[in-house]
């Protein structure tokens, strides 16, 4: 009786991860979701449930401005481009329009230096060409 | 001729960078800026004509945008605990909250791991308490 | 009805995160909790809920193996030095000797390089020491 | 007289160092090894003599252990996909199974962050197809 | 009239950052440039302005001696091969040998460790053979 | 008898490393060697075996650019100020200007980002500071 209660638990924040999830990514992220269900199924429940679920459902921070911090943290990392592409998409669906997005890569320059805007650039000119040829605005 | 004219046009950028470090960074700011002034002033500068008369005077994100866009990467990073420091002060005097700053820690923690946003919360008491001590709000 | 419920829920992953921390950290580890509940309570439930109630426990790999990734993780960044002690710690707390802890480290300088393996000597040394002092073994 | 007898020594770890390199990368390390002799015939000895003569040649650790600090180490860099796809193979050769390599990028979530885990995670299945598909085990 | 007087001041400053852009990287920088000039004008003003009108126009230290510590910042980064494919060619063209470049990549990889130096390695090789098939020298 | 020849061609090869080792660091890297014998006398011979008696060893480069390399990558790394320290007075030691050194980090700033580069003028600060108090030239 507690191990459903408990499954019934999980399945809501599961649920309530999995609508977020959907809000910021849409297509795009339903495909990387399912191919990462097949590499770990774990592993896609813990950033449904916790990441989604959880860290993204908090209420300190608006969406455009939590996408901020994500974009601004990959772009330091400078190793993590498929979650740089995926957070560029992402800012553009909640609210960030493309010159913010270009902003943040001019602002990082003094801090994480030149290669990681530049390298960053390029990966914001492939989403902006994406959205170009399937219409997706901004 | 040209020389002088040079000389009083990086002079008024170097104003304009100087007004900028001022208005965000305050007392503290102006002590960091003296010592640096003798280790090397070319350095010095570079911070304020570039650094802040150029890159933080453009219009594309604002003040409040900008330093979750510097904290954000600081985080990451890591091994940046004095910028780090300074810039939670520059957030709060340009209009963050105090929850926000702590927000933006826990969003990190997914993104740079638990380490970096522990110590990151860890440099966080400290810019708070210090305000606390001299009644500085927020 | 259902709130209470969750809460209930969350609370026994809760204790089951404390029962984990409290066996790897004992007495430092409660220390550092406590702090970090004056700093966010959120973060301190997040580590304890998720890091501990959910990651450490699961099966894939034993607690000996496991801090030794965390040790190599930590050490490869060479920024989280708190960290890299309280798993020095855990690690001989939960079966590792100290000459694997010391190995590891040798193993490492040549992947993150000579600087990363020295640093991590210097905590090493230090948590050796106190626990010399303190009496523990190993 | 000395010179011969120096040479002769390095002789001799540089062919302890081989029989470790073969046992462990097989096939797939070999043509690695011949394209570094290529680029530069120095630094292939170094790793031969060194890295397998002498560091991997140590004790402290077993063979399996060593693997789980080098990919936790080559995860937590998240710049070195060659060398993390050579240490996946290298683990499984030497004993793990491929549910430790999947736990030990689960566990490193919680410090190098959930980028770093996935981009791993997408390393781990291109080996384990690899795998799959010339039939080698595990 | 200051409008007009800043603007050919900035001009100067441009003009001085591509002449030395053009004497390091030649043809291909000229491309490299071009390609940003459509992502982001202002990016690429930076560039030429301050990086090469300003900090590249500098006398502590000789031109070789600066690719020397540009090419070391960016192996150890690991994650930044299009910069530093471009300035392995810089460095080639402003005097340093290709022993030279090899040599600094042995020597990091006491410092970044080993997975640095051989990737390395292996950007260098590719810069060696586009040379070869051009007729580059050195 | 192969053992104790090993035995005396290793020696040889660390007294070479030793000399190596004190020309560039003196006094204060033999209390450095002292207390790493302590830790752990393996990686010390390492390091002086391998980093000093091969590595430092080579011709390829002249001294002064091969602590230009170190300086570069350890200021990149930002989380390595005891060797970093250690390599400034080195680099002094071998012929490097005071001005050199700073330029150095002037020129860092681009691609490492400005806070690598003001924590390096910190460390280096104190290094001038040291030598002008025990008279030490330059």
């Amino acid at each position: 009786m507690i191990v459903k209660l408990l499954y019934s638990m999980n399945e809501s924040r599961y649920e309530l991860g999995l609508k977020h999830f959907k809000e910021i990514y849409g297509e795009i992220g339903t495909k990387v979701l399912e191919n990462l269900n097949h590499i770990s199924p774990d592993m896609s429940r813990y950033i449904i449930e916790f990441a989604f679920g959880e860290i993204y459902n908090r209420k300190g921070l608006d969406l455009r401005a939590r996408e901020i911090v994500r974009i601004s943290s990959l772009l330091t990392m400078g190793n993590a481009k498929p979650q740089l592409k995926s957070h560029i998409h992402g800012a553009l669906n909640v609210g960030c329009s493309r010159e913010e997005i270009l902003e943040i890569m001019i602002q990082i320059s003094l801090y994480s230096g030149f290669p990681a805007a530049l390298n960053g650039l390029e990966v914001m000119k492939n989403v902006f060409d994406e959205r170009d040829k399937k219409g997706t605005y901004p």
